[in-house]
């Protein structure tokens, strides 16, 4: 699988690389290690807009996201939504309370651009903890980067004002905040997409 | 340590015994690992309304609740506080954020009455996870359950109304709500005390 001549395998070759040089920056595994640990994830691609994963199904994947981005979000009885984060390269995407105790999810994930990612099941999950016991390592600092990221989301809505929050998110997503649109920031930051509007009219007089 | 007349290391026999069917609920640890694993927790005693740790510190401990129960809660500029969570006996209680990333908390965690928890700090968790790798899957199912509560968190305050989020309150901490005051409730639902006060009627005169 890792070798061949096929476009669609370069690509996907790519995306292996990208997913062992993320485990080699946080566990120390040798190379036999890695390649056990990525055999069992398989390729996805996304479409511009399409779902991952839609409130309501059962999630039954853990995605390395290696193109595009994807927004992760829940949506109140009115429809009304709330974007708790997104997803660029090098991040994981997934319900984790779906996925971990399969129920029902209340997420939706969906891809903002054209995505790439590579998935791995439940089942192939519990088997990568049982055969490479430092996989444990990896996906428990994984999970405490995701609490601190939600953690400091969760007190940021509470202690920050719009203008801090819209400050702050494009400081944590770059790359991503300057190609998303105002009906997305807006959805993230709890404000609407005209007060989006306002904040960056206020901002761009002061340069 | 383990073996003692005195009334306060009874006490802390009893808290070690909860904290190791804590763990064996979670993992399959032998009664070696076991003993290693608790050796390192040191009991700490906190009076009613005092404080473990307050935003502005760096938390330098990890704490498994024995007794009592505790809030831990973020403050706005203009001193609004909003409480995250209540911990009581079998909770973790840490600002994962400043523990982690050794930076200043964000957090404050008070006790609501006179409670008792086992601490570890973060030089001693590191030694646990190198001596014994099991630890990680330990604290790797602990963080992705806390990961899963503070996501449902993240979402009910969205999505629900203020009485469905009293009412998931009630039935997420039934031990605690009872005993809780309605000013701390109503900074964990994000409503007035008065609007607590009207929640309560209402349910009261449906009875």
């Amino acid at each position: 699988m890792l070798k061949s001549d096929g476009a669609h395998d370069h690509h996907e070759d790519g995306s292996r690389q990208l997913l062992k040089e993320y485990v080699r920056r946080n566990v120390d595994f040798g190379d036999p290690e890695l390649d056990a640990f990525c055999e069992p994830f398989s390729q996805r691609t996304v479409a511009r807009n399409a779902f991952l994963l839609k409130a309501g199904q059962v999630c039954r994947f853990e995605g390395f996201v290696t193109r595009g981005y994807f927004r992760l979000y829940a949506e109140d009885p009115r429809g009304r939504e709330k974007v708790l984060y997104f997803a660029g390269p090098d991040w994981w995407v997934t319900d984790i309370d779906s996925f971990t105790n399969q129920v029902t999810a209340q997420l939706s994930i969906q891809a903002l651009e054209c995505s790439e990612l590579l998935v791995i099941s439940k089942t192939d999950k519990e088997r990568l903890y049982a055969a490479i016991p430092k996989v444990e390592k990896l996906f428990r600092i994984m999970t405490q980067k995701t609490l601190v990221a939600l953690q400091r989301r969760l007190i940021g809505t509470h202690s920050l004002s719009a203008e801090e929050r819209y400050l702050l998110f494009f400081s944590d997503y770059p790359e991503i905040a300057r190609r998303l649109t105002n009906v997305h920031i807006a959805s993230y930051l709890g404000v609407t997409p005209e007060f989006v509007s306002k904040i960056r009219r206020k901002l761009a007089t002061r340069r």
